[in-house]
Formats: C-alpha cells, structure tokens, sequence
C-alpha cells in the first residue's frame, strides 16, 4: 500500500473558479494529512489562492500552464490543441506516473478523449465507463456508464458490471455487490436485445450469484440494487433526471418555509436537519465521477461544485489511489466468456 | 361540441381494487355534472361500490364482464385471450364509438397492444405514443413517449413533437407550446443521429419556430420546454427515475419531522402546506398518461393510483373528449415531409 498519495488537480477546469478547486483541496488536506497535491494551472492564480490555505503551504507542487480547454471544446479539438492545457498536462503526468490520480472539473468530453489516448485502455476493456455514487433509501448505490458511451453492447455491459462490482466494493464497502441492469420493465422479455443477451451472459457468469436482474428507474433509488449497468446515454439521463428532480424538490420545500411567520419559526426550529437534506438534495453535494477502465485514475468534478464538492471528488481519487483496483479489473475481465 | 360525454371505465383494472376506480368516478362526475360513465367489469362488486356514492345513482351504464387482464399478462397473450376483459370490452365500445374514451388502470402493454388492434391507428401515424403531463419550476411540461416504442426513427420523433404539441395545447393551454428533443447534451453532435436528424427535420418544418433544441435530463424541471420528445425507452427511464427520486424526497422530509418534538410541533404548523408538498411529490396523484395515435381516447391511470389519482385520469380523458384532437394531429402529420 502506498504511503503518499499524490493527486493532480486541474485547478483551471471548474466553473467557479480556482478558488473553488483550491478550497476543495485545502479540505481534503485536513482529510487526509499524509495527501500530497501537484497544481496544474495559471501560476500567478493559484499563488495568488494558495497563500489563504495554511494547510497546502508545504504539500503543493505547481506545474505551470498557460492553455486551458474550454467548456465548449470539442474532444477532436481537445486532442488537438489543449496537450498544453492544465488538463493535458495532468494527466500526461499520470501517464507516467509522477501522480498518482488526475481530478479534474473541467469539459467532460475532452477528459475522457484525453484520458483515453494519454492512459490507454486497461488490458481487456474495450470502453471506459463513467461511474458515481448516488443515494437510495438505505445507503448508497453506484451507477455505471453515466455518459461516456452513446451505445453500448453486451460486452460493454458485462465489462461495466466487472467496473462497476470493483467500484463499489470500495465506495460502498460491499464484497458482493448486488447487480442490476436498468431497464424499462423487470420481466425478461423488456427493453433492447442487448440487455437481454447481458442478462443473460451476467447469469452464466462468475458474477451470477451477484446479479440480480432488470430495475426500473423507480426502484433504484429503495436500495435493492448496489450497482446499477446502463448504456452512457439512459445512464446519463437517469442522471440528469434525478439531478433535475432533486433540485425540483428543494425549491418546493424551500416555499414551504417562506412567506409565512410560521414558516419561518418553524424554519429556525429545524435548521440543522434542513441543512442536512439540502446536502442530500444538491447534486453539486454528492459529488465525484470515477473513469473507470483505464490505466490510471482520473476523476470528474461537476463543473459547478462548490470546495466541499471538489474535496468529496478529492477524496475518491485518494481512496481509489490506495487499492489496486486496475488489477482486479484485469483479473476479472479475463474470466469472462461471451 | 359535444355536450354528454359518455367515459368507459376499466372497474377491474386497479391495484387498489374497484373502490378506488369508482371512488374517482364520483370525484370526476363532482367536478363534470354532465360527465357519464359506462362501468366494464363483475357486475355483484361495482354494484357494491356503486351504492355508495349517490352522484353516480343515475349516470352509469354496467356492462358486465367475467374476463380479466392480469398484471402478468404479456400483451401477445393479452391479444389472444383477454377480449371479454372489461379491458377489451371497453376497448371494443370505443371502437364502436358507444363511448368517447377509455380510461383504464391495468396493464400498460396490454392496455397499448388491444387498444392499436381495436382502434387502429390515426391516418398516417406510424407509432402510438404514450404522453403525460409532469411539474417543473413554472408550470408543467408534456413527456412523450413513455415506453410504447423502446426503438425509435427521426419519423416517429417528429410524429411524437406534432401530437405531443396537441397534447400540450389542452393540458398546458398554451397556443405554441416549445419543443424540444430530449438529450445528453445540448451540442449539436450530442447523442444519437435519428436525434440531430430529428433536430434538423424539426428546423425545417412548420414547427420550427417553436422548436429549442435539445433538452438534458436537468434541464427538464427548469421549465424551458412545453414539449419533450424521445424514444420510449429514455423516456420512461427518465418517468420512472423521477418518480423514483420525488419518492426518496418524500422520504426525506418524513425524517425531518419525526423523532423529535420541535419536529412534530413544526409538523403540526406546516400541516397544510406540507399536504400540498406530499402530493405534489407524489407520483399517484399526478395520473393520466394518453395515449396519442389512436382512433379514439385511451387515458391509462397509474395502477397504484387512489380514489383522487384515478379522477385525474377521468379528467384527462373528459377534457380530450371535448376536442377534436384527432383531426388536428392529422392535418399536421401531412404538413411534415422527410
């Protein structure tokens, strides 16, 4: 196990600012003391935020860029011309392996265009998935691909479910995490022959004890299910989707404790626990991607989280940066037949 | 205009039981003096549940019959051996124009296959679809499809923008409600082609001015879209991810009043208001998903909806019953060339 982590923050990529990004890793520094951090950005920027945080003085190495990639780069351009940009040096420096993880939240696409090239598959996987973590009624579920791949097949679906089963050991602390397929309907006929055919694959699989069948959107958020396999394009609507409707709810709850003294007595009275669900509710909150299937660690903000969202995307690379989860991966998908 | 609208209502049809469905009959028939019902189902119950509400004494016609759907059915099987159903009975009433619409709780594929068989398809429509009305921030916006076509074509996306915008006049009651194409991104080159070509088909034809492009899952609940188009399969991913999500809020808030006495007290205060949230969040209450393509008005009531869910549902049905929607969405199929 290593002793020194040391991750690469893409201090330039999130919509708030560096500030945010710096904020984040001065929280995660308090985390997790032994953290060590190389800044990729604008140099007179980021000193210009580093001197606030006492706690980053002597753990920060700055690497200079000049480039950045834009929020409306495309991955062609990105590959093209931001190889000089905080995010194309980061991740260069994982490549070889002078950090041990890339947070970055910057433009999406280009991550994942630059990660493929700079990091190359892992041995066996044929595409990498999107993944994050996401509560339900009695914890937390992972879901997996969140909009890397617009369509998908078997073989993908079964390489997510391996991703996937690898990914939530660690976050949720599982050892067999329960598999499900998101699906339109529970009986076996429903939906697109590609999850069928998965179904059934999954069935005659060393995972086969783990899995166990279709779930409906309704029924991901009661618990029954610990990792969730999708194509990139429902996964991501799903995604938005609860994003949208989580943020729905808030504002409903929000004017049930305005204009009224009661309200606003009642407000006082439940503060705390207000606060609570508003951190629940706020996707920018729940926060942290993990690209998983490649040959290193890289892991996507939301391009509007706050510092205590950055630090929680901080704090997956640095669990994911202790285990040797690219070789479970690897093992695993060798194992499988279709 | 017609002035007696005659519903035919699916009495067996609810996992709540016949109470429920004629519980809401009464409720509708409240809200409609001049609404009429025909009762499809085991004469011996409704008439039970009949005696109970004297605002249906002298407004109900019972067709009897023995035959059920069941929740199990496949819609193949449905087709086969469920036509004396008080599913298919009402179906073929519809067909025979002995009612003006049908609204039914039970099995949704069931409901879809007997109904295209009984009613056939509008003049040039080459897919149903299955439309609803959902809250966001300002108002509310129509989904469609939910789940009748898990495959789609750039035709049967623009077939699905012209009837949902028909839909969305009455429900919504706006002259030109906005469309737009449900996505993983708003980019042009974001997510699949039949959907930039849809886009495309879209800026060029007669609805172009109230076309906006592609909406995120996110996005949805902002209240910048009347109209969301997609396939069945994203769009009931999305539906049932909602429905999902505004369950796990509810839950939530539950929390925050339980378990202490501030809590309870600011229950107590809030009562009201927080009835008001409980149903906006609730996916039973919001009821009455239409079938859109048909040769006549088939409104399917969520199965788990109450007594003032499956009302909701008679609502939907009584007020497309009064307009000629039809021959509208007809007219303007024959605008759209591809």
């Amino acid at each position: 196990m290593k002793t020194n982590i040391n991750i690469a923050i893409d201090v330039m990529g999130s919509d708030n600012g560096p500030e945010a990004v710096i904020s984040g890793a001065s929280i995660s520094k308090t985390r997790f003391p032994n953290i060590k951090y190389t800044f990729f950005g604008k140099e007179d920027i980021i000193n210009k935020y580093l001197k606030k945080h006492k706690n980053l003085s002597d753990c920060v190495n700055l690497i200079h860029t000049e480039e950045l990639v834009l929020p409306e780069d495309k991955p062609s351009l990105a590959l093209r011309k931001r190889n000089d940009s905080s995010m194309g040096v980061s991740l260069k420096y994982l490549s070889e392996k002078k950090v041990d993880a890339v947070v970055s939240a910057g433009n999406t696409g280009a991550l994942m265009a630059m990660s493929k090239l700079q990091l190359r598959m892992l041995d066996g996987i044929l595409r990498p998935a999107i993944a994050a973590s996401f509560p339900h009624q009695k914890g937390e579920f992972v879901l997996l691909d969140l909009g890397a791949n617009t369509e998908c097949n078997t073989e993908n679906l079964m390489q997510f479910a391996i991703m996937g089963s690898e990914f939530a050991k660690i976050v949720l602390g599982k050892d067999n995490p329960k598999i499900a397929i998101l699906n339109i309907g529970t009986e076996p006929d429903k939906g697109k022959s590609y999850i069928s055919e998965t179904g059934k694959a999954l069935e005659n699989s060393f995972l086969s004890r783990n899995y166990i069948g279709y779930i409906e959107g309704s029924d991901m958020t009661k618990g029954i299910a610990d990792v969730v396999i999708s194509d990139g394009f429902s996964g991501n609507i799903a995604l938005k989707t609860a994003e949208g409707v989580a943020v729905l709810c808030s504002t409903y709850i929000k004017k049930i404790f305005e204009n009224s003294l009661v309200g606003k007595i009642s407000y006082l009275l439940l503060s705390k626990k207000l606060s609570t669900l508003k951190e629940k509710l706020d996707p920018r909150k729940r926060n942290g991607a993990l690209f998983l299937g490649l040959n290193g660690i890289v892991v996507k903000s939301h391009g509007g989280a706050d510092a205590f969202g950055f630090a929680s995307a901080i704090d997956i690379a640095y669990e994911f940066a202790f285990e040797e989860v690219a070789k479970k991966i690897i093992d695993n998908i060798s194992k499988v037949k279709l």
